[in-house]
């Protein structure tokens, strides 16, 4: 199997690029070849049991794309996306890239032609909602979305669920709850908090919460959400039928919740590292995001997430802390 | 005002041109100027109260509509469309012209910057949504198309209500009832049939009925079409909310009842003139098509239609026939 990862140097591709190169296989398949691509150029995992070529690049310019597939992977992890907050601030960018970038690469896809016809797994979001939500979000709640990102994904599943009707390619859309524990540094993030309260405690670092205990989201782990892309990436795709966008399983509870989890796994001592500090601004955009969901069409179709905020911290002690609590 | 129709040529442009000159203002306000674009050259209404100008391009070609919008018009109808048939049939002129056509026109808009916010009324369609359906699809229906034609359009919707959002313009999007009485020769449309056995029969003609009388259809007369896209160009947005994509009112009907008004309004004789012909491929094809909506959206908002398919068939004789009866 060749498999092409664009997007290979953000935190999902990385572990997906780790786990691929521990497993050797995908879907019961050796991996010969991989191609790792970014606009950096990312990491290859010392011993990947195959051959890894890295490419860093521009995807979303005309040309770039069809380079990518010169030596027609199988499967194509498409995860390179502008976040939320820079599309919403950077226009020209985020339609750029998330817009622009999607389609040229569905189109070089189309342009091999000669009865080639790869899996690719598109990476959408919970952001094609848009608010008012009703209490807990199904398959078939509308894309409304509020953002520019929201918008660019929710076209991307369009293109996903048209081409592939059209026989172009095999396409697989996978709405990703919010991931948390989200290794490495507290950022400026909007949604930095669901991680940094639990991920600077446990390392011990003190870590704000800008939000009150009642505030729901929807979430699953890193680990969870490399699970969804490999099982994307070879499930048989009979069973999805033309709706080619799936609201992945995740874990709803509350800021509260989150905490007493972290207290069960470590702590009053871990716990007393989260300091309170009520910020309005992340308060308004919070309060703009959905908080629950009721899917039913993946779990039916065989994908897995945590069932409790206390295994996503186990995910997060297992996979990046061997363990330890600080 | 300056107004500027984009698809000027095709029945629905025309009758909108016609309408305007008819009228000489818009929304209480005078029009000054017409642009009437479309791919072939559009007609001059005879006795406009305005100036008019044609211009017959591709749209979707880089640079083309941003010479239409050299003169910053105040009102855009964008109303070029390659139709469904077509789109699905031609996948690369499907995306050129309702995708690519209508992004850079959106972009081209953008390109003004300098506070220019046009009113933009863009024609939409029921393919929007794909089967299966809800007994009668509400407003909150999702949209998962199983056509090229309706994927086009659904991210059309998207694109106009996120450049809304921020403040690029200010868009309506109208999804359209089949256009019923449609006037003109019977073409080779699948969805042709519901106009033809009404529009045939009354000029004298035989009419070939190619699906069984129990068939369910959305319609909406061609001067309803035309006050649906006045009032979208006139009306007052802030009541719309960010979710700018409105499913037009319209009547449900079978081709049964169809039949039975064109008996009450023109009799047994012109009734007899429609001969059964039952076509598999057709019926095949409706079978897939929505049959009926629960608009409450749009109808808040002031938008009209028919009630009843005997004040169709009258919208038809007064418009098209002089009221007169072959």
């Amino acid at each position: 199997m060749h498999i092409l990862i664009i997007g290979a140097a953000g935190m999902v591709g990385r572990k997906l690029t780790e786990r691929l190169a521990k497993d050797g296989h995908i879907g019961g398949k050796a991996i010969e070849r991989a191609t790792l691509h970014d606009v950096v150029e990312p990491a290859v995992p010392a011993g990947a049991p195959f051959a890894a070529v890295t490419v860093a690049s521009d995807f979303s310019e005309p040309g770039e794309a069809g380079k990518l597939l010169a030596d027609r992977p199988d499967v194509i992890f498409h995860l390179a996306a502008i976040v939320s907050g820079e599309a919403e601030a950077d226009f020209d960018k985020g339609y750029r890239i998330n817009l622009d970038g999607s389609y040229r690469l569905f189109e070089a896809i189309r342009a091999i032609g000669d009865g080639y016809r790869p899996r690719v797994v598109f990476t959408s979001s919970i952001a094609v909602f848009g608010a008012p939500f009703p209490e807990a979000i199904g398959d078939e709640f509308f894309t409304t979305p509020l953002t520019s990102y929201g918008t660019q994904k929710a076209i991307g599943e369009l293109l996903l669920s048209d081409y592939t009707r059209k026989g172009i390619f095999d396409g697989v859309g996978i709405r990703l709850p919010t991931i948390c524990v989200r290794p490495g540094k507290p950022n400026k993030a909007a949604s930095g908090f669901f991680s940094n309260i639990i991920r600077e405690p446990l390392a011990g670092h003190e870590a704000v919460l800008p939000v009150s205990e009642d505030v729901r989201h929807w979430h699953a782990s890193p680990r969870s959400a490399v699970g969804f892309l490999l099982h994307a990436a070879t499930m048989d795709t009979a069973a999805i039928g033309p709706r080619r966008a799936l609201t992945m399983p995740g874990l709803s509870c509350t800021v509260g919740e989150q905490i007493e989890a972290l207290r069960r796994v470590a702590g009053d001592k871990v716990v007393a590292r989260i300091r309170r500090e009520p910020d309005e601004t992340i308060m308004k955009i919070v309060a703009g995001w959905p908080r629950n969901f009721a899917p039913t069409r993946a779990p039916a179709l065989g994908f897995k997430a945590e069932t409790s905020f206390d295994e996503i911290i186990k995910v997060h002690l297992e996979d990046e802390l061997d363990g330890k609590i600080a």
